[in-house]
């Protein structure tokens, strides 16, 4: 990717993924990419089915040229033009918020091809719309995501994801295990990767010299032992190896203060133990529930994953399934996932990353 | 506490401890009792010391009177008089900020007079200001907190601490205890147990049928069995047995969606299965620090103990000693501490709580 070294106006080729076709995903990424102020940060390059992406344009009012096209050097990059690298798999017998592996296989398609780009240097970065785990399941895709989707087609061993709202950056230490497990795995080489993992990427960020808070795991970051170990015999240990590498690190820490300070910026980025210690302030800083209409007026956040060879940003809300094909869904996330992937484009030389 | 039943327009009597003399309770106690409104709600009475009442008072610029009693008939409950029900502690040696044992006796005696005196119907409720463990323990007074000592001398074997911020009001199946062991302690009773005891509570808080959301113990609420059995074992039949009891209860309920909701006011009540899943969100609501001047602007959020024979509600924030005789500590949670004991004592005779 030697291009985003020759000019500094140089405007990262971001490719977009559309995500589940049953899915709220075809709408965010066609809304997107009609906001002009997307064109002004990189050139937009969607992946997905023309056809589809027709019939969602229309659908949603948009006078939006689609131009379906299978290699990128056709690509216009033209505000009222979308450019899709199309896949061109036959879109005509999904349905509006279904599961199936017709959508599952699409949708994985679409996901690893955007891998395959921006492994060759055809693409600076992705993005990625929602996928369905049951529909790709269906579909004979064993994968529980995109991070292992990403991490397996660019064999990447070491990787995190990164959780940015606001002030707030969060990384943990692991994700989809249970609580229990995920108790068992606060070691110590594994908690000093997490916080090398969250620095780097804070750098790349723009972030030259970022203040970590590291998280304990029981309540009260254990209160000085009276509830459990791990505070003692794993975490302070990381950080006190992560601060004789040079890092800026404080904790364990409270979770219950981490956060909240986080929220109002008093660190750069923040680790978390485990799913739901990361996941919680970042949803309830980031999600607007309408208590009037029992609906969720905005739902914004970005989930960046690091480690990988090249760059991905993502929504972080799911398929929204009940209400596919509505025309209600925000672009809000997806316009925000492509300003981070831009960011990320820019920050690449910065760092070893 | 017959009392509260004879008129609509009877204000009750509310026991306010002025907490650890060399910590921020003073202050807030004081600063609390200038503002008038709190004596068209209730008849404020402070347990504590009328000398260190007097000094804080001069010290924050107040023009208040200062009437020390050792009987609540002698009280006069008049904006602009502070009632002291004093315990003559001696102040003179007391260091802001300093944890000592003199500081937590102090602290010690003026709880157990608060909650004698509720217990004896002398006063209708009671609310805390905060205390320091570390000082109470050296005073050979072995207590976790308050809701400890509360449970202690009210004989009480149940009960459960509410915490409290605008639309969200969350009860935990366990508090201090680590991580691990809170994992053991999602059993299907203890589960139920805190349904109904959050249920009963948003009933004296004025809702009458409270909708109910519980939060599963690990991520995705262990996404149908994938992530951890606790949900399928435990708590979906605490749910059941609840709906049985005719509680209107959902779950479990992934919990980074569950607070989101709750703090846009999805639901009445929430059940958090540990410490920091239900103190995180509550926080990061509650909470507000400036990253500009490295300080926590405001701290709301009030927590209320459940399944007393008497009321506590109390601050949610601690002893603040780094800013204690500072002047700068916020009233605003012992306001609103006192706004809810106000609420819980008229809604007492609603529920057999």
């Amino acid at each position: 990717m030697n291009r985003t070294m020759t000019t500094d106006d140089y405007l990262p080729i971001v490719a977009i993924t559309m995500g589940d076709p049953a899915s709220i995903g075809p709408e965010v990424a066609v809304k997107a990419l009609a906001d002009p102020a997307v064109y002004r940060v990189c050139r937009p390059l969607l992946i997905g089915d023309a056809r589809l992406c027709k019939r969602v344009a229309r659908s949603l009012g948009l006078d939006m040229h689609i131009h379906a096209l299978s290699d990128v050097k056709d690509a216009r990059f033209r505000t009222g033009t979308i450019d899709v690298v199309d896949l061109a798999y036959d879109s005509s017998e999904i349905r509006w918020g279904e599961v199936s592996a017709l959508a599952g296989d699409a949708a994985f398609r679409t996901v690893v091809k955007a891998i395959t780009m921006a492994m060759e240097g055809q693409v600076d970065a992705t993005v990625t719309g929602p996928i369905h785990k049951e529909s790709i399941n269906l579909a004979g895709h064993y994968f529980s995501g995109h991070t292992e989707i990403y991490a397996h087609y660019t064999r990447t061993k070491k990787y995190g994801m990164l959780l940015v709202e606001g002030a707030l950056r969060v990384i943990h230490v692991s994700t989809h295990v249970s609580l229990r497990e995920a108790c068992d795995l606060v070691k110590k080489p594994r908690v000093l990767e997490t916080i090398e993992l969250l620095a780097d990427a804070c750098v790349q960020l723009g972030v030259p010299q970022p203040r970590i808070g590291v998280a304990g795991l029981n309540p009260h970051a254990s209160d000085g032992g009276l509830f459990g170990t791990e505070e003692r015999d794993e975490i302070l240990p990381a950080v006190e190896a992560a601060r004789a590498m040079g890092y800026h690190v404080e904790g364990p820490l409270p979770a219950d203060s981490l956060f909240p300070k986080a929220v109002g910026g008093a660190y750069d980025g923040c680790v978390a133990m485990y799913h739901d210690q990361g996941h919680i302030p970042f949803k309830t800083v980031g999600f607007d529930w309408d208590g009037g209409t029992g609906k969720m007026k905005s739902v914004r956040g970005v989930n960046i994953t690091l480690g990988l060879p090249i760059i991905r940003t993502s929504v972080d809300h799911g398929t929204a399934m009940e209400i596919a094909g509505k025309g209600i869904a925000s672009a809000d996330a997806m316009k925000l996932a492509i300003d981070y992937a831009v960011l990320m484009a820019a920050g690449k030389n910065k760092t070893s990353l």
